[in-house]
C-alpha cells in the first residue's frame, strides 16, 4: 500500500531502504532529538524513492512547537548547524516564505519571512561592532498564485535576476504520512522545493535548475491529507487480519479511491489548535535561520534588533 | 457501528428513524436549498437519539459559503424565518457567540458576533423612521476557559441575570459526522447549547435550565474529527465483505479505540480553504440573524448601518 | 508660510493658481462628489508646484467611507471611469499595493490589493460567457523596504520585466494637508509615485523612466502629520493678529523647524477609527479598479468571483 | 492654559504643586528609568487636580518599548513590585482589558489581556513543585458598549459578583499632554478607571464604589489628542512673545475652541508604527503583571506555560 503523499524524505524510507543502493542514512539522538541524515546519491535510488538527489536533515521532538526554551535553544542551534553547512559560505541570501499567509496551515512560510532579521539594507547604516559582519538577508513572501495571477516560481526566478543572492532558502509548510509528525520534525534539504510539494501542492520547483542558485529548503509538517486517514486506517484493519487475500487489498484500494477522490479530495488534517503551532513553530525556525545567517551576532542581539 | 461523534441531529436520525415513536421529521426543498424539521417530542426518543427535546431545523445548500447574491439571500431569508419563530415575539435578544476566537474552525461564534447589528444602547439615540421600531440586541464573545478562567456557561449567567434579555441566541461551530457537510447545513434549534458539543466541546451547556431564558442555538459544521475519519473508513471496508463475521466488527472497535484515543484524539478535519469559508459562513448568518432581529430594517439600511 | 507636507496636487494649487500659465484645473460636482481635474503643462508649471507634469483626477466625497451603497456605487463608477481613460486600451495590467501591511494607516495599498479579481493565470480555464472578455490583471503587495531588505521600486521593475505588463497600476496611503482630506478624497494620477511621497515615504519613485511602462497612482490621504497641525495652528494665530510683523513668521518658522524636529517628527495624525475606515476605503478603490479593469463583467458577477 | 486632557497624574502636577498641601510627590532613578510616585490626600487636593484620593506611580523610559532584554526585566520587575504592594495580599484576582481590540491605539488592554497566565480554572489541575502555589486569576476583555451593547462598567460589575475575586486589575491605552511620554511611561494607580478617561473615553467608571472591590488601574499613553497638539503649538508661540497682552490669549483660546469643536475634534496623535508599539508594550506589562500575580514562579517557568 505504497503511494500515500508525504514532503517528508524520512517517511519514503521503509525499514530496509537504509540498505538501499545510493542511499545513505544515518541518525543520532541528542536528549530527546532525533537527528537523521539521509543521502540520496544515485539517480536510480531518486527515482526509486521519487526524491531529488541530494541530502535531507530531519530534526525531530516530539513536543518541539511548546518545548521550554532550553530544549527550544538546542533544537535552534542544531536548525542553524546544518543549515549553515549547506549554504554557500560567503555572499548574499534571500528568505522566500512560500504558501498563502490567508491559509492558516499553509502560512508558515509567511510567518517566518515575518520574524527574519533583514540586513540587505543595511550596509551602510550599520557601524561599531557588528560593521562587516552582518551577512546580507533580503526575505519575502510573496504569496501564491491564486491571489497574485504570478507563479511563485516565475516570480522568485525574477527576484533572484535582480537581487543576485548567493543562495536562497525556502519555507514551507508540508504534508506528512503520519499525524505524529505535524509540528515535530524540521525538514532540511538542499534539493530545493519540487513541484506538486508542500500544503500548497507548488505548480512548479524552485531549484537550483530554475532559479539559477543554489536553494536549501526548509519545511515543517503541518497537515496529513484526509485520505491518508483514511487509507491508513483501512491497512491497519487489514494487516490485523491475515485472512485477508490479495483480492481484499485490491478493494480496499478502490474503496479508497472513491474516498479520496470524492469528498475527502481538499481535506486536510491539523490539530485543533493548528494557529497557535503556527506561529511557535515559526518563531522557532525563524531563529534557527537567524542564527545560521548571522553566526558574528548573539543571540540577545539578534532579539533586541528583531524586537522580539 | 454506532456512536461517531455530530453536534447535528439530522445526522443522529437513521433511514427508518422518522418513523420512530416521538420524532417528527418534514423535509421540503426550496431551489437547491433542503430544510429539514426534526421534533423530538418524548423523552424516550431524547434518549433514544441522544439529543434534547424540542426542535431542529437544518437548511443545506451543498455551496453554501460561495453560493451568488440571489442565492444567500434566499438563505438568510430562511434562517431569519425560523429564527424569528423560535423567538419570543418581545424583548431584548443576547446574542452569544462561543467557541475561541485564536482557532480558526472554532471562530464562527466570535465572527458572527462582530457583524450584529447592536441595538441595545440606541435606544434613545435613534429618532425618524426607525424609532420604536429597533429590538434591543446586545451581543458578546466571552471567550473559553483556557483564556479567560471562567466558564462560558457561568460567565453566560452573570451576563443574563444582568442584561435581562428575553432569550439568547448562542452562536457555535459544530462538528459533524460526514465531511460533505462541513459550511454546508445551518442547525438552529430551541434546545441551547448541550454539554460537551461544538468544535470546543463545552464543558456546561447553555440551556432554559442553565441561563433561565429560552435559548436558540445556532451552527454550522466546521469539522470533522479525524478518528470519526478513521471509523468510518474501516466501516466501509467492513461493509464492502459480507464474510467478516462479528468478531471482526469487535476487533475493528478496538482498532478504532487505540487509533481515536491516541494520536488521532485532537485532530480535526477541514477544508485546507477553512478560514475563507468561516468568513463567509460567518457573514451569511449574520444576515440571516440581524433580519431575524430587525424585521422593520429592509436589507439596504442594515447594511448601512453595519457600513458592509 | 508654503512648504507643508501633502501628497494631494490640489492642495498645492493656491486660490489664484488655477490662472496660473500651465496649469488647467476645472472642477464638476455630481450631487455631493466634487470631481476636480488638475492639468500640469509645461515644466516651469511643474517645477513651481513640486509636482510632476501631467494630470491629477481627485473625487471629494466628505462621507465617502461610511456613504450608503448608492453613493459608494456612484464614486466607484467615476473613478473606473477616469483610470480607464487613463489606462492603455489593451494589455495587461499590474497592480501593486505600496506600503506596510504591519502599519495600519499605511496598509491601504495591502487592503486593495486583497480585494482585486486576478486574472492573469485564469486564461485558459475560463470559458463560456467570459471567454476572452476578462482583461489580464496581477497584483501584489511586496512590502517595504524595512521588512525586505529589498527597494519596493527596485523589486517593482524586475516584476515588471518579468510580467510585462501594458501598465502598472500603483494604490498607496497619503499624507495630507488638512486633516478633513483624511479619507475623504481619491487621487488618480498618470504622474506615478514620487519618490518621497507616501505615508511610508518611498525612497524611490514608481514613473514610467523608471519602470518602463505607464503608471497609474490612486492614492486617499490616510494621515496628515503632527508638524503639520503645528505649523497650521501658529499659521492661523498669526493670521489672526495683524499687528504680526514679519519677524513674527521667521520666529514661527523657527519654532516650528524645532517642533517638527523634535519630538511630532515622525508623529502622524489620524482619526481614532483609522482601522475600519482603511478597510472601508479599501474595499471601495477595489471595487472602483476591478470595474475600471474588466467593463465586460456586471458587478453582481465580480461580486461572486471575489466572494465579497 | 491649563485644561489640556491628559490621563496621566503627573502631567497634571506642575512644577510647584509638588508642594501644594494634601499633595506627595517623591522620585527617584534607577538607571534610566524614572519612578515617581504621587500621593493626593485630601479631598480639596484631588478636587483642585481633577483627580481621584490615591496613590499614582509612573514608571518613565525614554525607548520602553524597544529597550533590550535586561532594561526590560528591570522594568518588569519595578512594575511588579509596586502592582504587589498596592493588591491585597490574598485572593483571586480579575484582569480587565478595556478599549476597543478593532482600533489600534485603544487596544492595548485586549493584548495585555492575550498574554496574562490565567489560573483560576487550573486548581485542581496543578500538582507537584506549584500546588497551592499559585494565585487564581481570571482574565477577561469584554469589548467596549459600540460592539456589545453594554456598559464595560455593567458588565464588570456583574462579572465581579459572579467571579468573587478580592480585586480587579483593568488595563487601559491612556491620552497624554506630551508626545513624548506616548508608549513611554507606566501608570499604576490604586484610583481605579475614572469616567471620560483612556483613549476610549469611558462612560462610566471602575473603582471600588461601583464594582465594590479594589481596582488597580495599569495604563500606557498611546495618543495625545490633535487639538492638544494645536494648543501646544498656539501657547509656544504665544510664550516666545513677551507682547502678546491677555487679550492675545483668550483669543487663542477662542481659535483652539473652534479648532478643536471642529475637525480635530476626534483626531489622535500617535507614531507611524503604533501597531508595532502596542504590542511590545502590551508584552512588556503582561510580564511585569504575571510577574506581579504568581511571584512563586520564576520567569522561565511562566514563559514556558505561556508558551511565548
Amino acid at each position: 500500500m505504497r503511494g500515500f503523499r508525504t514532503d517528508l524524505a524520512m517517511e519514503c524510507i521503509g525499514e530496509n531502504d537504509g540498505r538501499m543502493d545510493g542511499v545513505q542514512v544515518s541518525t543520532h539522538r541528542v536528549g530527546d532529538i532525533t537527528h537523521t541524515r539521509i543521502r540520496i546519491e544515485t539517480e536510480s535510488a531518486a527515482e526509486l524513492l521519487g526524491r531529488g538527489k541530494g541530502e535531507y536533515v530531519t530534526l525531530e521532538c516530539s513536543d518541539l512547537p511548546t518545548c521550554e526554551a532550553r530544549r527550544r535553544d538546542a533544537l535552534s542551534k542544531m536548525m542553524a548547524h546544518d543549515i549553515k553547512r549547506l549554504l554557500p559560505r560567503d555572499g548574499e541570501v534571500l528568505v522566500v516564505g512560500l504558501g498563502n499567509r490567508n491559509v492558516t496551515a499553509d502560512a508558515l512560510g509567511t510567518r517566518v519571512v515575518e520574524r527574519m532579521l533583514v540586513t540587505r539594507h543595511l550596509h551602510q547604516a550599520i557601524t561599531g561592532e557588528l560593521q562587516g559582519k552582518l551577512r546580507g538577508v533580503s526575505a519575502i513572501a510573496p504569496g501564491v498564485l491564486g491571489l497574485t495571477g504570478i507563479e511563485t516560481a516565475e516570480l522568485c526566478r525574477g527576484l533572484v535576476q535582480h537581487v543576485q543572492p548567493a543562495a536562497v532558502i525556502a519555507i514551507d509548510a508540508l504534508a506528512a504520512y503520519e499525524t505524529q509528525r505535524i509540528c515535530t520534525a524540521i525538514q532540511i534539504t538542499d534539493t530545493g522545493i519540487q513541484p506538486g510539494s508542500g500544503v500548497g501542492n507548488h505548480r512548479l520547483g524552485l531549484t537550483k535548475e530554475t532559479l539559477g542558485v543554489k536553494v536549501i529548503a526548509v519545511g515543517v509538517p503541518m497537515v496529513v491529507y484526509a485520505s491518508t486517514i483514511a487509507r491508513d486506517a483501512m491497512s491497519r484493519l487489514i494487516d490485523s487480519y491475515g485472512v485477508f487475500d490479495s483480492s481484499h487489498e485490491d478493494a480496499a484500494q478502490r474503496l479508497l479511491r472513491q474516498v479520496a477522490e470524492g469528498f475527502l479530495g481538499d481535506m486536510v488534517v491539523t490539530p485543533r489548535e493548528i494557529d497557535e503551532l503556527v506561529l511557535n513553530v515559526a518563531s522557532l525556525l525563524a531563529d534557527g535561520l537567524n542564527r545560521a545567517l548571522q553566526p558574528a551576532v548573539d543571540a540577545e542581539t539578534l532579539h533586541h534588533y528583531l524586537h522580539i
